[in-house]
């Protein structure tokens, strides 16, 4: 296409302006355009923010202004440098789009002023680019995850263009290493284009970058390794630099119409090799080159702020001004603050402004998925605990159909486990998404479908953020213990929820729903290593109104939390359930009132009459529900006249008060179904501290005795497991008889035999290498 | 060198032996060598084990020791794909390594049917490589993390090779992606050196995996690019395999050599291209090619247990022992069992078998650090709370000391933020090692130095486990709320940890020495998305033998802490603590004597004269310590007559009862501290429900009232944040009010000036942008 001097001279200008603007973010709290004389007080107090990253940002946005317009792009933005938050506020305004959501940060000298003084302010916005940003769907907080965004973003957006910047800082990260193969998943006619731009400003905090300090063939090798073509440009002169960029822009976005024009007509062509840009620029360009004697610009030591003493010291303050002028504002900024036309036209229009583009507000977009009735897919009910059933296996028929009747709104992301964790039935309509070699061998692999499965829970967690935050749906099935992994991952998404829960601008976008199985109580292949179910615990320190935890019993109930799961918004739920053959215990219908209310009495396992009981034996997940079942069996058999009540729980967050957590439980209620003063023996599926957390504040907490999870485990059965950790049913009889007022004296026969019952269980499995069979085949007798 | 004939026979002799005892392991719990009929009963009930990977394991081994002899090297093994434990287990009972450690385990048929029956059975051993696996150093369960502990064992073990075997499996994961650059912190001179193998067998649990699926050329640039020199090993057939891998590993380790050989003499030479092996070859090698008319061998169907049904199906059990035939156990192991004496000859001997190596038994080498008197950088102690301090600072100086005593043993990892967490007084006597270019404006920057910074803190992680578990110290300071990344990390090398104190044979090792700072209350710069203090709810989930966490709440304190950690062995520790300037509130004999107690009343800030208070104001953390402390002024100059007892507490653990953490105060010096029904208002560091957790067990629980961080923030003030999460010194006052009996009526005045001085605040930072003087500025008064 070529680029004329005319054009590079208003890129220039436009690059100016938002260097200004950013510059004047950083340090101004007043005297936006320097128009009169700089003042200690028109200075922050305290300087906060990152100056090294954000004229590359600055630079790479105008380019793509360019190329949104000349081709009409459906482009979004992701910073990885999000610290360069800056320059996302300062193109926000520069484009009107900023003004328009905030409406006192106008687009002239006012405004101008407001946008300064706000950032890295008390009552003001976040250094960071941040879910205040418009435009942005990432966060520029923890490093690791813009290219995992990005690919998210594109998938089944086929007209969309994810540019993606990544910082050479941020490339050093395992989360980003591992992103690069996202090519392998990305298919040319159903999904859009990522053009990653690795931006090679050389430095971190205080040290050099890796990708900037090895020998350029090796940097062009490594890319193309992985399936890219890298166009590299790299320069210090604004005026070859704005040529090159754009050549390099026209060559990255040829290449792509090139591949999906090929892809998009019958006959697939080869696997594409898609283009990336390797950005070569001097950190902090065009700031202070030198500043007391040592040199700023091109090193680490402009990565926050050059001039750190500009309050206090003259000089500091004399260059701030210098640097500011340098970019000549007055031929940007009119009269009354606004660009000057020349700039105010430069840039796409409407929702083709990138800080406007619906993609990157994606509740915008969401559109509800079409969801088949689950009770349909119910387990038939043949009595209370008789009859057995792997939950997640059913569930896959559910998923299948969710797919089936959302071809293009939904995805199922997991490391390589969805047949291993028996969700297998989605294949029926699916397929994997593969876009590298394909064998005849192979089963299930295309170009095309709605399970993504890679062995990188970063990836997984990555690419279905991107997929949700641009306004689409999805389930991420993992290993309980290895969802660990993406705790960081976690924590920033439901931080990026809770804030945007405030921001009325930003529309709902679907909950984040993690399915964990192959838990704890069920590592019969693998043992210590994969036993933690602690990520309960992560997830509960986060705010209350984003997180939803669930642990359903059996099958009939997993489907009904799903359903409810999938509708939700703006949450994030973790549903906690099984893959191996267990007992069914409630009827579909039952199911579905059982989890409307998330906690209740099994009135059919209990031998209280619908009275007070002495003992009540609560349970959470589908291991503990087991044993507190069997449990109150030894007991009906044991003590004909004690008054037991079992109570399962479904919905965490119903065990904390009201006050905590919007589905807390009133007090009344709770009492209702614990008692106030009776024996509570919960048997948890996670570690049992997590339960006295949500449950400290209730009355009857001095009587609330928890088993589970105790980090005892290895490769053995799966009563073994829970004799480990004192979970199974002798113990739990033994702690009935323990706390029960008066029950030890009378029943010292019967503690013995648990106690015996436990000893002949371990000598068995010893022997035999497996439960023993009225262990293994124990149905619920009544 | 070169291999003949009739040593390639040799190999594959003792490739089969380890095959055959590998499925064995999987399959047998008698009849160990098929002399007689194989019944169902001789097979395990459940088949527990990962076959796809073992062969492949087995093969790299053989080969392994045959340049180990030939060229008398010191070599450990990581297998990556430890899943594949019948691998390491059966090579070491052929070097003999395992019945020396496992007596019962004799290398005899008894010792063999033993070494069947035990793995992945009750009672026995887990399905993975271990702790319990002699020669090991790296957990076969969670994936990632094998070349990253790789360079952690050649750090300062110039003579060490480290042969690491990475599936293309894990190859997909962050953390194994970005470990691919620790060649750029390798010192050719001091350092020893990394082989990686990557194993290309092509599949995961049940997909292709992506390096095997992509044309060679770009998986030859991959690692070219990441300055490899790759050597492929490629086919299926036995005989040309053991060839061209004998060829190339005598390429490996020639190149090696000269690598060493060159750095090793005066001039460094060029950075290094290292070797590295990928081999292809079929997963399930060897074993049965088709099961039940689907192909098995070469594809993700060998992945666990070929032949599923050996004990119901007569068919596969006929298989079975055909299989195992086919390695012709009778040419391998003599009439009692023991392997032929040819065999018994192949391997190295004494400590240069890899299963005896003592490097993978680090405690063996453990030496001491030699720790200078951490007195001496203590601050000079002007009066409580009336001089600041860096605290991190005061601790680089010391941490100097330690790295100039102990040249070869100790080193400090973060990723990137050393200079950043305040601890540059290292940078007197050491540099960051850094082998990539170097440019004259770098600084400290060396091949050699001890402090290692890469922006992924999965390598510092991995790294300093890997140093650590070959017997040397160190130490990894990292931002708070980023420490999250490597949870899962830090909840592998806890289970190690806790596994390895139950086996007599693996000797201590130091401590995992974690230093969080740039903490949750002093994120000016970045805001909400670097607030998180929850790792340590994380830790608190690991078993209490393994773990402490330390809240040192000034300088002194903190020395004291470091110091301690420094000496302890087997535990992970984490030490939280502040870069910024903060009140040093301890003479350093009063520090050695506080962290000692590990908790304690602070009686120059309280007011109770020694005898019962009326309420007890608790603090854990440098800023709650710091609110606490104003809140005790305010009380005491409204409140005179009230009588308020501040305590601190440094050691989290000393919370909890004693019967659940060795820490743990017992129940009466418990309540000799916060009473036992008075008030307790308690300020903490990180999320207020972990000090419930911990406490929920003590009798004045019901009084205890906690306030920590609530994922309230966002870049603001430094008080501005402690007011928005309710830890602020005026709502501390406004918590003793509230719960002192009778207080409320009489005060309503002063709650109201509490309330008062907030919105004071609030306005002072909203117009000016920093806190008001009298808060920044507070110094204990007294």
């Amino acid at each position: 296409m070529g680029i004329g001097q005319d054009e590079i001279d208003l890129i220039d200008a436009y690059w100016r302006a938002a260097n200004y603007l950013s510059v004047g973010q950083i340090y101004l709290l007043d005297n936006p355009l320097l128009r009169e004389e700089l003042r200690p007080e028109q200075i922050k107090p305290r300087l906060l923010g990152h100056w090294g990253t954000t004229p590359g940002l600055n630079f790479c946005y105008a380019h793509l202004n360019r190329v949104i317009k000349a081709r009409d792009l459906d482009m979004i933005y992701i910073m990885g440098p999000g610290h360069g938050g800056p320059a996302a506020v300062a193109n926000a305004w520069l484009e009107g789009g900023y003004g328009e959501i905030y409406r006192d940060v106008s687009r002239d000298e006012e405004g101008m002023r407001r946008l300064f003084r706000q950032f890295s302010f008390p009552g003001g916005i976040p250094s960071h680019v941040a879910p205040e940003t418009p435009g942005s769907i990432h966060e520029g907080g923890e490093l690791g995850y813009s290219l995992s965004h990005a690919f998210g973003a594109a998938f089944d957006n086929p007209d969309l263009v994810v540019a993606c910047i990544i910082g050479d800082g941020e490339a050093e990260t395992g989360a980003l290493a591992g992103s690069w193969d996202g090519n392998k998943f990305l298919d040319p006619e159903h999904d859009g284009a990522v053009l990653p731009i690795l931006h090679l400003n050389g430095y971190k905090i205080a040290n050099p970058t890796i990708t900037a300090r090895i020998p350029e063939d090796q940097l062009l090798k490594r890319f193309e390794g992985h399936g890219y073509h890298p166009i590299m440009v790299s320069g210090d002169d604004p005026v070859y630099m704005h040529g090159r960029m754009a050549e390099a822009l026209d060559e990255a976005l040829d290449r792509i119409s090139d591949i999906q024009r090929s892809a998009r007509v019958p006959g697939a062509g080869p696997r594409p090799t898609w283009p990336m840009i390797i950005l070569r620029s001097p950190k902090g360009w065009t700031g202070p080159k030198e500043v007391d004697g040592v040199r700023i610009e091109g090193t680490w030591r402009s990565h926050q702020v050059p001039l750190s003493q500009v309050r206090a010291n003259d000089e500091h303050r004399r260059m701030l001004k210098e640097w500011m002028l340098s970019y000549r504002p007055e031929e940007l900024f009119d009269e009354n603050g606004e660009p000057v036309p020349e700039l105010r036209d430069l840039p796409p229009v409407g929702p083709r402004r990138m800080s406007a583009n619906p993609h990157a507000n994606g509740g915008l977009l969401l559109r509800d998925l079409r969801l088949p009735d689950f009770r349909r897919y119910g387990v038939e009910f043949q009595g209370h605990g008789v009859h057995t059933s792997e939950a997640t296996r059913v569930l896959g028929h559910f998923l299948r159909d969710v797919i089936r009747h959302n071809p293009d709104n939904f995805r199922l992301v997991g490391p390589d486990e969805t047949a291993s964790n028996r969700l297998a039935a989605v294949y029926e309509v699916t397929d994997k998404v593969w876009d590298a070699q394909i064998l005849p061998v192979d089963e299930h692999l295309a170009r095309r479908g709605r399970v993504m499965e890679v062995l990188s829970e970063h990836l997984c967690q990555g690419w279905l953020e991107g997929y949700l935050l641009t306004g689409r749906h999805g389930l991420f099935s993992c290993y309980e213990a290895f969802v660990h992994i993406v705790d960081s991952m976690f924590n920033q998404h439901a931080k990026w929820l809770k804030v945007t829960r405030g921001l009325a601008w930003r529309r709902p976008i679907a909950s984040f729903n993690y399915l964990l199985t192959s838990h704890v109580w069920r590592q019969d292949h693998n043992g210590f290593t994969h036993q933690d179910p602690g990520f309960l615990d992560v997830v509960l320190n986060k705010p209350s109104e984003v997180v939803r935890v669930y642990l359903p019993p059996d099958a009939n109930t997993l489907l009904s939390v799903a359903d409810h799961c999938l509708r939700s918004k703006d949450y994030v739920n973790v549903v906690v359930a099984g893959k191996q053959p267990a007992l069914d215990y409630l009827s579909v219908e039952e199911a579905v009132w059982h989890c409307t209310r998330g906690i209740g009495i099994w009135e059919w396992a209990s031998t209280d009459g619908g009275g007070e009981p002495d003992v009540v034996l609560a349970c959470a997940g589908d291991v503990p529900t087991l044993e507190t079942l069997a449990a109150a069996d030894l007991l009906r058999r044991s003590f004909p006249e004690l008054r037991v009540r079992v109570v399962n729980v479904v919905d965490l967050m119903r065990l904390q008060p009201e006050s905590e957590h919007p589905h807390g439980l009133p007090d009344a209620e709770y009492e209702a179904l614990f008692t106030s003063d009776k024996p509570v023996i919960f048997a948890f599926h996670g570690y049992p501290w997590l339960v006295h957390r949500l449950a400290y504040r209730r009355r009857n907490h001095p009587h609330l005795h928890v088993r589970g999870y105790k980090e005892e485990g290895t490769t053995t059965t799966p009563f073994d497991m829970v004799m480990l950790n004192d979970l199974d049913r002798f113990h739990l009889v033994i702690d009935v008889i323990d706390r029960v007022p008066g029950l030890a004296e009378k029943a010292a026969h019967i503690r013995q035999r648990m106690v015996d019952e436990r000893l002949r269980h371990r000598a068995h499995t010893r022997e035999h290498g497996e439960d023993p069979a009225d262990i293994r085949d124990w149905v619920w007798p009544y």
